[in-house]
């Protein structure tokens, strides 16, 4: 066996880069028409390729035993549905929080409390849909997941992502790192771009609709794609209510904010609002839509936005007050915000130049004052589909080249002097990456105090970088490091699928509990269920039957469960609550019985719940699956379900 | 904030540590009326700690940028239901595995393909309670991962591990890396230690019911625990059926095989068969309970063993031919065969000692000439809660002491002289681990080819050793060099729960597919299917409609469906197969509907299919959610659902 060797002769590069480079060349080559101002010419001699490590620079991404990392890494998973915390340099992965997945090890999907939060934010249409599914989707498409800001920047409240793959926001509270929220959104079809109102705090999460489709998608209309739009969501972030809605055309990307409370940005592809691959490259110029959220605030509070699916719409649709479309090349992808609150960039996928505007002059550009274009202050080419910047708080600029397979470093001033005709490269290194990489990110770099320190490029294949795992690879995330002049690639990163996305956050930031407080929202309806029934849930233990209902409550202290055993009668609908009362950090329970498909987390001091149905008759132990104590294996007991007399 | 320090004031170390070790240290003290010869003293003195790395030691786990792991790690994952590949020494993970668990980006627990693996191996009367709860378990409990052998080591054709939660038992094949086989044990109530046959190749997959039940469990017998059992199971691997099953005493926890293919052996503790935590514990002494292959082989040939629940039963408790009962201290734990063929070693939990048996004797002990205590040929005294013990290959074993958090380097030569009353101390080192560590496992550990280079500790308490995420902390994997004389802790792993259990497998034994094979039979109804409906796969995307059944025919090749849209009715039951035509090595496609809550995952030259009613009217766009293509974005399609006449 060689490992080393690619199996199928051809290099996975080789056929993928070749292919869609020529695709992109052909779209680059018409970009011009939409009469750019010619960029500083690059020379391929100048853009220098690094194509590994620097010897001995990896000793930075090392953690010893025992040391910490110096940030959080909040990760998306994006079809896996889950947020993962990963600790940087070291890019260990810390912890799983389930979102729109189904968790095995925590229960999420099956106790009442998760139930609640899939459920609950749910359309009415959804939950009939789902009726006779279990109730809740089973999976997602977590893309991308930001965190709340005050002024600019992290605040350690929440972090927010989207669902793609059934149209749904969630947040997740970072003092518990647990979910505690899930919207899905009326009228849009899917969200995909997410991102966040950073001044003077989050406020809004802003949620772009990539798919067109009719309004309503009830079936009256189908194969016609002219009666079809996208849509344009602010979610509020305190309540996780949609604030409103805007009616868009083309199709929603990538979105992102000002530094300033008065705008959101986001790429849009397919202007031709098409439905085939052909029809949507057809142009040769698509846009970045700019949002004034003053005046789509002021229309909505005066009552002039129209009521779809329970939430306010306005038209912004070209001509309107509310929107400015600025044309761009040919399928933008990622917007990104630079730290310096002046400058946004859209990155152009199948064009080899980024888009860099000045936000400033939108004001102007809303009160009609110059065109569309003025905003824009340079448009580099730095290579072949480039997606996602990202910034060093320094003035330079980090690009993503998915069909180069590399990171181009490039400066803002020099690409706005090259614009204005000197003769400069703004280009000033280029650095490969193995393979094609989508998103990256910057440690701090999409806040005001973006540190220069950290970029990590999320890969999308990794191919021949790890041992042999059979046809479904991970993906690879590397880790590379930016604090001196040049980037040095310090580490590769394996994945499941898929780091669609992550936001790199100083540890200072993030000041988590250690156990549960016994006030928690989380689990407060047990509390006063139990209250109810006139159990006290951190001292009782005992079996509540009410008629065909039976509420079993007992309490979880290492190496015993409050009840050695309880019966209930087959057909019961039983609902066990569990309450963790070990107070040591990092003394989980589990709750598991055996055949009859149920598991769950009780961490300290928290209590769960779960509903079922007693349908088997029998002796069914159920056991501490999380492991506890030197007589872990012996905290358990048994449910003697008592057969329906027949 | 300060992560450094622990908020609680007490360290999770110091309360568990010292309640138990408590509890533990009374259970030693009875140990000895086992009447067991006094082990080698130990000088606390003597028992040198090494409490943290040795400078510079960790540079032996980097593995550079573009460089690869040396071993495969196969992790179970407890609770959370997935088997993970892990790249040694990088402690990298590469790939997940879903297997008891629902996986939302592989589809697992939704594509027709994985759920014929998910119930066709359950028992009829789960069929029966999993009928409105969709068919299948959501949760697992995956604890032992072992390899397939032949000759005594590795032949990178299967994995093998349990389900406590549910009972299972499953397959994983080595050469694509998914689960094709998952069997449901009659019978038995859990299914706990799992090991395999190591000659002359596996051959049996033994499994160890934990917990005692009523045989048959049907609720006829409930608070009477006289009459529960527990069962020994011998799955066959090649047809993952019930080979034959054992009736013994007392509570199987984990077990092990020999090298020469004639018995297995088990720890056993429960010996009261008592039912709370008091009654397990109350007796000084528990059994490693061994096998006689060839004797039940024979049985069961004979017509002797009876028929329960479809299988072949032999009663194996006290007094039969099948079975001998070996008294060893209160509550053993681990049992793990020495890779000289030789030895076996059960650890003894409450008891400060291991047990060592001598296998050679077994052939004795079951012809009655000598006493079971006779097979011990030492005891050493080791320190507190035993818990699993590893191998070098070179004579010295390591066990994890889950009170101490420690590992305790032994020698087993000298164990045996000490036992034969010389005055030398088997103990070698103590190292301290962070914190609680249950399993613990060596490079090839498991085989004849064990090599004594690396040692894992799966610790179950992580506490203070990472960023703090909150009141679920994640547990935590420490490697340790063993190559030298003195272990050498090189590398703290943090994970998700549990890594139960690991398999060390060095990267010669493992050769997976780079891409499926197209005759593959873990897609083969696709194909059968499409055959009958005239459709090659590999070329055709068509829709057939069957009365209300509609077929859907698609390929999958960067950047596009073979459909661009699709038309249904409402209340069409609708299968869609998905066959991606790619051959590039890594290119996998996605498919998910949106808002219809369907995702799979379709790997190179691979084909998936999902089946699902389509009870709601519109447009659907689907799309592929695995990144692809620099049009990626762009491949999707629609499927029209035409309203129902009312």
């Amino acid at each position: 066996m060689s490992q080393e060797e690619t199996k199928n002769g051809l290099s996975r590069r080789q056929v993928l880069g070749t292919t869609a480079a020529a695709a992109a060349a052909g779209a680059a080559g018409v970009a011009g028409g939409v009469s750019l101002k010619n960029p500083g010419v690059i020379t391929p001699a100048e853009a220098q390729t690094a194509s590994s490590a620097r010897p001995g620079a990896a000793n930075k991404t090392e953690v010893k035993p025992g040391e910490l990392d110096e940030y959080y890494v909040f990760f998306s998973s994006g079809q896996t549905g889950e947020v993962r915390i990963v600790g940087l340099p070291s890019m260990r992965e810390l912890m799983r929080v389930p979102v729109f997945n189904r968790d095995s090890a925590t229960g999420w999907g099956l106790t009442n409390e998760s139930r609640k939060i899939l459920t609950e934010g749910l359309l009415p249409e959804t939950v009939e849909f789902l009726k006779d599914k279990g109730g809740t989707y089973q999976n997602g498409d977590l893309h991308h997941p930001h965190l709340s800001f005050t002024d600019g920047s992290y605040d350690g409240r929440y972090l927010f992502a989207n669902d793609k793959a059934n149209t749904r926001v969630c947040r997740i509270r970072l003092d518990v790192m647990k979910c505690d929220k899930i919207v899905q959104l009326p009228n849009q079809h899917t969200v995909h771009g997410l991102r966040v109102q950073k001044y003077p705090r989050t406020g809004y999460v802003f949620c772009n609709g990539e798919d067109r489709v009719p309004i309503p998608n009830d079936g009256k209309v189908l194969d016609d794609p002219k009666q079809y739009s996208a849509i344009f969501t602010a979610v509020d972030g305190d309540t996780m209510k949609v604030a409103w809605q805007v009616r868009v055309d083309g199709n929603l990307d990538n979105v992102d904010a000002d530094y300033q409370g008065k705008y959101a940005w986001a790429t849009c592809y397919n202007s031709e609002e098409g439905v085939t691959l052909a029809e949507m490259m057809a142009k040769e110029q698509d846009w970045v839509v700019v949002f004034n959220l003053k005046r789509i605030e002021e229309a909505v509070k005066a009552g002039k936005a129209e009521m779809i699916g329970g939430v306010p719409v306005v038209d912004g649709r070209h001509g309107s007050p509310f929107t400015r479309y600025i044309p761009v090349p040919n399928s933008p992808h990622g917007i990104n915000t630079a730290p310096d609150g002046i400058h946004f960039v859209a990155n152009g996928k199948l064009s080899p130049t980024v888009t860099v505007f000045d936000a400033r002059k939108l004001d102007d550009l809303f009160d009609d004052k110059i065109q569309p274009r003025d905003v824009v202050v340079a448009e580099p080419e730095i290579g072949l589909g480039p997606l996602h910047t990202a910034y060093d708080g320094k003035g330079n600029a980090y690009t993503t080249l998915f069909l180069d397979s590399q990171i181009v470093k490039w400066n803002i001033d020099l690409a706005k002097r090259a614009f204005n005709g000197e003769k400069v490269n703004p280009v000033i290194q280029k650095l490969d990456v193995h393979y094609q990489p989508g998103h990256n990110h910057t440690s701090m770099g999409q806040t005001k105090e973006a540190d220069g320190k950290w970029l990590i490029s999320l890969n999308k294949f990794s191919k021949d970088r790890y041992l042999n795992v059979g046809p479904l690879k991970p993906e690879n995330d590397q880790l590379i490091d930016i604090s001196g002049d040049r980037m040095v690639l310090v580490h590769d990163g394996p994945s499941f699928a898929e780091p669609h996305d992550a936001t790199i956050v100083h540890r200072s930031k993030i000041d988590p509990l250690h156990v549960w407080k016994r006030d928690d929202p989380f689990f407060a309806d047990a509390v006063r269920q139990a209250t109810a029934d006139g159990v006290d849930l951190m001292v009782d233990s005992k079996v509540i039957r009410d008629g065909g209902k039976v509420r079993v409550y007992m309490t979880s202290a290492a190496p015993a469960f409050g009840l050695e055993s309880f019966q209930v009668k087959q057909g019961d609908e039983v609902t066990v609550h569990v309450t963790n009362i070990d107070d040591v950090e990092d003394l989980t329970h589990g709750f598991s019985i055996i055949n009859y498909g149920i598991n769950m987390e009780v961490a300290p001091q928290a209590t769960a719940s779960v509903t079922f149905t007693a349908s088997k008759p029998g002796v069914y132990w159920y056991y501490c699956s999380w492991f506890c104590h030197a007589m872990h294996m012996e905290m358990k007991g048994r449910m003697l379900v008592e057969p329906q007399a027949t």
